[in-house]
């Protein structure tokens, strides 16, 4: 019972679940949808995922969409992902759902930058939470912070300019899940450089 | 170390979590914060929540906020919530972080109403994934679909005629957590009245 992930690269939760699995030696299959091509909006696509949209994943007769809710079910289902990633103790993993929860209101990327700074990450740890080791918390906002990317290194210097520590945090998480973490953001060098074409 | 729950009726999360502490028979703490008077963007407030949002909560030494996180952690560490409202199995538990995340990616009234009749219930259960009964979940959803009442009776109609499951379900989660489901709704009523004066 293979694990399929439905996933366009160019999507940051969809790179933050193929990441996941990589690292963490996950038996998957990639399954591309293209959204450009807009095949998330076929019927077939809405059979996976009646939202149509990615990730999403089946696993035997389980279909799952929402990329933290999918990091969950496989930090909770395969054997062999270390605990740092989602804690089994109740008060860690509550912090987990917390910071997620908080990301997933808080879509704007200014906050997002300015209050990882100030409040989640701390001064002698290198991941969210005070932790010494990557949660999936971490992946999914790195993930999405990695899109400013796209935007150009002059807009990425000068919006993450002010924020130290979470230039750290980046470097640490990229370096926690590598060379997974290049690989599977390569696909953004390659878009900006057909946007600038 | 009795549970501090920061709130003000009129927050929709925060009615989702005094009913959950209701219906389940937890012991806690009622502490207003009201919003209206901006007592949420005070110092004192910011180090129970930077986010300077409501509803937070405090459990001795852990703080916590977010709606969903905060009902998670409750279901998890206090005894005798039943497991319905947060299954144990991690297919069911997977289900439920999908739709309050999807939830939360979704916030405008229509497509959760129409998505919600057309997809997340099922014709013979009365509860959100075909459950019996209710989620935390459900109370998130139905808590906040209830905030268009204050538009009043008419919008209420107009808006959620078309779906007779919502309206169903609406109508089972409220009994299922009745006397307290009507009594933290009676803000509505009461601010509704205020508006009209
Ligand atoms: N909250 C969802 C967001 C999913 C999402 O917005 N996916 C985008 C790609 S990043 C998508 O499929 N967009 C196509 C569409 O919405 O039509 C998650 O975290 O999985
Ligand atoms: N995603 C948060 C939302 C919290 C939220 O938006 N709370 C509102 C009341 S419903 C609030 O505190 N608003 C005051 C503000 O944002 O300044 C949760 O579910 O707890």
């Amino acid at each position: 019972m293979k694990l399929k992930v439905y996933a366009d690269r160019l999507s940051q939760p969809v790179r933050a679940v193929i990441i996941f699995c990589e690292v963490n030696g996950i038996d998957y299959e990639e399954i591309k949808v293209d959204l450009a091509n807009r095949e998330h909006l076929t019927p077939e696509f809405a059979e996976i995922n009646p939202m149509q949209q990615l990730p999403a994943i089946v696993h035997g007769s389980f279909k799952l969409f929402e990329s933290h809710a999918i990091l969950i079910y496989i930090a909770s289902s395969f054997p062999g992902v270390a605990d740092h990633w989602y804690p089994a103790d109740v008060y860690k993993r509550s912090k987990i759902h917390s910071v997620l929860d908080w990301h997933h209101s808080n879509l704007r990327r200014g906050p997002t930058l300015s209050k990882t700074e100030s409040f989640w990450l701390d001064d002698n740890r290198p991941f969210l939470l005070g932790q010494n080791q990557p949660s999936i918390a971490d992946l999914i906002l790195v993930c999405d912070i990695m899109q400013i990317k796209l935007v150009g290194e002059t807009d990425w210097n000068r919006l993450l300019g002010p924020y130290k520590k979470v230039q750290q945090w980046i470097e640490s998480t990229r370096n926690a899940t590598n060379p997974h973490f290049d690989e599977l953001h390569k696909v953004l060098k390659e878009l900006k450089e057909k946007l600038q074409n």
